[in-house]
């Protein structure tokens, strides 16, 4: 095991009611500045209950915060928030409000544009954020990254700060999501969890059984919200699983990768697909091409999640590989680029970008332009 | 899945080498207050490592805090702390040192007896805390809880307060510990699994899997720990599975127990018997006595844990009781009560005082004398 350091201070709030607290949870002296989404927040009832737990107290809101929150947008609310002297801010919505709204945290004590932030990839100082969740994916609602998209130049980027002090669960607020919204929720849980867990083998038992029971909770909950989207305990199930794939919890000791996301980011910045879905098709090339490098965890993934236990390593493999697209496939996602009519011309501007930077990505640092060109065409 | 709050500050800081952090740790300006148990830190050389780290610091040694730690020593530390002004405590050894640094931390800020603070159950106040930790069994290093003994009257209750800053876990200070310390903090671990994962099923798949992950492990590495207790990698999961196993993360959205503890407890109070000795007797005595009420997890651990899922349930519940009362033995611990030299008599002070509680245990909460004593009856 390697040495680590753990420390994950964000309260996790979770069960239906429960933003009704959020007038104890924000101390009463505080300017709040509430950031929002595109509105949908309006119809299922949430923003109802955020006015109600909030009465007598002195905010404003901000609008707008779009899917991959560009730094444009973050730009205005960080000047309407110095405008109100807003000195706490409460992001109500999914991934996206609340990675932008860690970017307003920050904007708001620097003097520069937000942007030197994310190339920083550092805040050194944040307003303090809390969090209503109202869709699951990102785990943003209790970790301390958040992920950042430039429209003018397309680049997409993360950086890291301060932890939300507060985060809100309520299982009911999914209830009304788009069913490709779940999708891609589950695609960007299981793909996270895959990021910290398809390493080099025996580093931790133990958190690789954390991990495998996020998988494992992932696919056996999938068909049952298909079924009956209104199931709490299965969609309470999905809530926490999706945090609790990205809040420190199952990386203590052991490496982790990211190539897929590196590259799916870049889908993201270069064709506004959403990330859940970019991952679905990007893993795919992963695991194929870095096959040899990942073969010993991919042996356990397939036995303990797949239950293929039989035949040469080689067969297990393919079968296991199958198996994981098969799941993808099931959540009515894309598996392969061609299918969202990407082709040679992006996997030659990913390949570019990547050798620009310089940056070799993945768990052995090997992901360079030429390896994400060979996984993008295994996923062609 | 039921609604809960999840809020553990502590910062766990893991791993070989790193009690060299300390003085990074603790602030500057405070005046440290460091505790110990009976001196076993000074022959196996994290003393000179914690002194090292702290050079030039200001601070004052109280050593003698013992296994069960009492209100008595307890009293002695708060008067030391008080003469010097302590406003950090840094407890440097297992459980036991942990628990009663807790009640320490509480009664420097209280003006009455520190036992009060036990009978509330409740600290409001309580100067921050740091561990060094020695031993690993009880999770105190990552909780908010503490057990404190009352030598006098032989009693021994649980409070709650705030959980330690931070937490130095240095698996190689497990190296020179006693091959029975290590039993019983296995079987601890174990217990403490079990009193968060054997109840009413079905209540979430995902927390399900974590507990299931941590029992996983401790079987898989207590033989391997018994074969060379210097390696590393092992000895890394045991201590890290310790603290996972009462740090809340477990217990998110599901009821739990907590009857074994009480009964255990009760032994190690009028007997001195060590706590993860008492658990490993009494565990037998719940699963059996509360069979049919645990009937659905029993069928599920049995078959996840130890792979029985053929024959009867009858027959599948006997075979896992069988398995699990071994795994106690492999440890080299008793299981009966009649092993220990114990018997009616003690049953009898246990039922009498579980009557004049009036408090019923366990997550039926219908652990009331008489059950208590049909557990023990068990378990002779």
């Amino acid at each position: 095991m390697n040495n680590f350091i753990y420390h994950n201070p964000t309260k996790l709030v979770f069960g239906k009611g429960q933003i009704a607290r959020l007038g104890k949870l924000i101390p009463a002296d505080k300017k709040i500045m509430i950031t929002f989404g595109g509105g949908s927040v309006r119809r299922n009832g949430v923003y109802d209950q955020v006015v109600k737990a909030l009465e007598g107290r002195d905010w404003v809101e901000f609008w707008g915060i779009e899917p991959n929150p560009s730094v444009e947008t973050v730009r205005e609310a960080v000047a309407l928030g110095r405008e109100n002297g807003s000195d706490f801010l409460l992001a109500v919505g999914g991934g996206s409000v609340i990675d932008g709204t860690k970017l307003i945290a920050a904007g708001l004590l620097y003097d520069g544009d937000p942007w030197d932030i994310v190339l920083k990839g550092q805040a050194d100082k944040t307003v303090p954020l809390g969090t209503v969740l109202t869709m699951s994916a990102t785990g943003s609602e209790m970790n301390s990254g958040s992920v950042i998209s430039r429209q003018e130049t397309k680049e997409k980027y993360a950086f890291y700060g301060d932890y939300p002090v507060f985060s809100i669960l309520d299982p009911e607020t999914l209830y009304s999501l788009p069913q490709r919204q779940i999708a891609c929720g589950l695609s960007d849980t299981f793909v996270h969890v895959l990021e910290q867990y398809m390493t080099t083998p025996g580093q931790s038992r133990l958190m690789d059984r954390w991990a495998e029971g996020i998988l494992h909770t992932v696919i056996e909950i999938a068909p049952k919200i298909w079924e009956n989207q209104h199931d709490y305990a299965v969609m309470s199930e999905y809530m926490l699983g999706a945090t609790l794939a990205l809040n420190d919890m199952i990386r203590m000791g052991v490496t982790q990768d990211w190539a897929t996301h590196m590259i799916g980011h870049e889908l993201t910045a270069l064709h506004g697909l959403t990330h859940g879905a970019t991952l679905a098709i990007v893993i795919n090339g992963t695991l194929r091409v870095l096959r040899e490098q990942k073969r010993g965890k991919l042996l356990q993934y397939g036995e303990r999640i797949w239950g293929i236990a039989d035949g040469s390593e080689e067969e297990r493999i393919d079968r296991t590989l199958e198996a994981t697209k098969k799941f993808f496939r099931s959540l009515g996602l894309s598996t392969r680029l061609s299918e969202e009519g990407i082709g040679e011309t992006t996997i030659a501007e990913i390949e570019r970008r990547f050798n620009a930077s310089g940056v070799k990505y993945g768990e052995a640092q090997n992901v360079d332009g030429a390896a994400a060109r060979r996984i993008l065409e295994a996923c062609m």
